[in-house]
């Protein structure tokens, strides 16, 4: 009973921090979850870490001893985020996604290729790093956050608008190339022995078929699966008997953990599973209630995971002059290389784009938010990433997740001249 | 990142084990709940428990050591159950509690001291146990399922009738009586020095203030707030502004959480304060649609609590003639108590109850479901019931929810003869 009631309390303790510096941030009109990292960071430093250690009884270093309380904290927190890319997945529509137009594709490839280049070019140019952290960090640098830059443009009311489109479509996109460069970079840092050219393409080869299978399942197997339920409900009606109803919740959920724990298991990670596993179920998410009722079990535990992040940010780390002048040029690069990427491509594939459309583009792919720092912490905890390193990609996400919004807002204002009205809603 | 395997492979098996055992029997018209128990049973017997430890990873013992990967199902599965009774307090609505009529209170409380007082009884008797085991045993026979009991009666669409209300109140009332039952054993067992006079007024007062001022802050203090935020939005609105609107169920997440928390803090259950405060919640769950959203949370955890409840079933136990008997005679003497305690309680209370409504009221009134067995393990946890009590409750729980639900389809049938049709459905 002892443990329960430890981690209750300092369940209680985190969740209540987690959503003052949500509510904070949102009433300005901010991601809470920055809010909530902040918090983190606040936590983890309250009279130099005692607090932490002494009344949250949260303890963990490098030699990998972890309290048991902070087994279970950081288990929520995994979960959270799995089941944060689950409902990622439940927005993702195959059949958009394949029909996304040419210029949202180039958007997001164009914006997936020049941070990658430049985040591993900037590492490794650095010359304290190997390889695997060049790699982790130009992924890290990769993944536009879809919920933040979908939310920015729903409070606005500007779903309509033709950069609106692009910037969701491309959003998505660049979260399924975002995966698959995880499930690449991923594999190669822990396949031993370092890298060669066999390995390498077993990889791809499995980070590829595993989004290919999960896509195709989607587009061709799905659709059969429920005709077929379907009919036997027809069929069970017609000769009078009243048919049963599976509850769809508990299947995706089965289907969430199964895909996560299978992701994993070949080595590649549980959020590009459930990722993939929600999609398989976007096309029925709204008829089966499931958007509403999985947001409501990830809010529960996605706070737990941005407070986590937070946690490990050291900021001693950030006394060390080079660490900032790195936190400096890694975001100037991180919002450069996704404005001049995403905009240049959206004109590449569409000659209507202006340079306002360019702009709003640009600065509309530019916040890394959550997936950024999910990479970061895969990295860190598979032991590729170092620290301070790790540091980086979370200030990194951090501004520009705080930079992007009022210049899209401001962008978006000029443009469409309408009236409307910021609507401050503290919602996951 | 190991540890996340394996948790997510245990939590899939374990999961997709509970939801089959689930469908099976809600499939055949019992409480899926059952059917995860026995999944449970099943999976700690597998190979002699060697697949429960070799493979699950799961392992306890009476030392208390526990594995890794066991302290995080214990978690999900206490967390599953507290959001369970989070949920069962927000069905509970103070007015219609106090307003509940004289016979659900009389038909709760003789069905609260009847089975309490024999529980007791039969275990002293017995003479291998203590006064701390027997108190308990008296606790666990104490608690109507209210869950089980409205499954029954939503599914045979017999809401309105009269002996559905009194159930439906009663079982609430015994609800709440049981968790006082429940504050006060506890409180009782875990004070040190045995129980003299003082510790026992002491126990009580803690649990029926606990209890007081939580259903006092229902009815007059809930309400105020309610309005107070209320007259804030008109008054915001009225300025021309966008009132900022709250995420109630983070909201209530927390109440839920800090309530668990203090509860267990101050020597009462956790589930106790999740109960509570559900109730603080009750008026308000449907508009703000808390319900739904906590349903889908505790459906995702309350698996691995009754899986768990099944694990530490100990079936080498069951061989033992003497335990044989025992479990004969204690559901016997569950569903005696009850029967006479509810159904002579409602017909003192009112007049009009005829033979057949005393034996509707008292069958309904049987089953124990989930929270006997809550209470048992929180006996088991705490080292003052024995293993194969625990057992004993365990049985009692299953075989009376099995028991009483066809029996009450039957005497529904031949009292009310309109059609109605039994709809099968997996809800939790």
């Amino acid at each position: 009973m002892e443990l329960l009631l430890q981690v209750l309390f300092t369940m209680t303790v985190i969740f209540i921090m987690a959503r003052l510096g949500s509510t904070i941030f949102s009433r300005f009109g901010l991601p809470g979850l920055i809010g909530e990292i902040l918090m983190g960071i606040v936590i983890a430093n309250i009279a130099g870490g005692d607090f932490m250690r002494d009344v949250l009884m949260i303890d963990f270093n490098s030699e990998g001893f972890k309290s048991e309380v902070y087994t279970v904290i950081y288990m929520l927190a995994e979960l959270g985020v799995i089941f944060l890319l689950f409902s990622v997945g439940l927005e993702t529509k195959v059949k958009d996604l394949l029909e996304s137009g040419k210029a949202a594709f180039l958007c997001a490839l164009l914006g997936v290729i020049l941070p990658f280049v430049a985040g591993l070019a900037l590492v490794l140019a650095v010359g304290d790093y190997d390889m695997n952290a060049a790699m982790f960090m130009g992924a890290a640098m990769v993944a536009t956050s879809v919920g933040i830059t979908a939310r920015i443009i729903k409070d606005m009311r500007l779903m309509d608008v033709k950069e609106s489109r692009i910037i969701i479509a491309a959003a998505v996109i660049d979260d399924v190339l975002g995966m698959i460069v995880l499930a690449i970079v991923q594999g190669m840092a822990t396949s031993e022995g370092g890298i060669d050219i066999m390995d390498l393409v077993i990889i791809i080869l499995k980070a590829v078929l595993f989004v290919v299978i999960a896509i195709g399942a989607a587009k061709y197997l799905v659709p059969k699966i429920y005709t077929f339920f379907d009919n036997r409900k027809r069929a069970a009606r017609a000769a009078g008997k009243i048919p049963y109803t599976y509850n769809k919740l508990i299947i995706a959920i089965i289907v969430c953990l199964g895909m996560a724990c299978l992701a994993e298991f070949i080595g590649l990670a549980a959020i590009i599973g459930a990722f993939l596993a929600g999609m398989l179920f976007a096309d029925h998410a709204w008829e089966w209630e499931l958007e509403h009722k999985v947001e409501a079990i990830t809010s529960f535990m996605i706070s737990f995971f941005f407070v986590n992040v937070g946690l490990m940010v050291d900021i001693s780390s950030l006394t060390d002059v080079s660490v900032i002048i790195l936190v400096v040029i890694v975001i100037l690069l991180a919002m450069l290389t996704k404005f001049v990427g995403c905009g240049f491509g959206a004109k590449l594939g569409d000659k209507s784009i202006d340079k306002s459309s360019f702009s709003i583009i640009g600065v509309g792919m530019m916040p890394r938010g959550e997936v950024g720092i999910i990479i970061a912490s895969i990295g860190l905890n598979a032991g590729v990433m170092s620290g301070d390193l790790y540091t980086v990609v979370v200030m990194m996400s951090v501004l520009t997740t705080i930079i992007a919004p009022p210049i899209l807002s401001l962008l978006f204002k000029k443009k469409y001249t309408e009236q409307y009205e910021i609507v401050p809603e503290d919602r996951i």
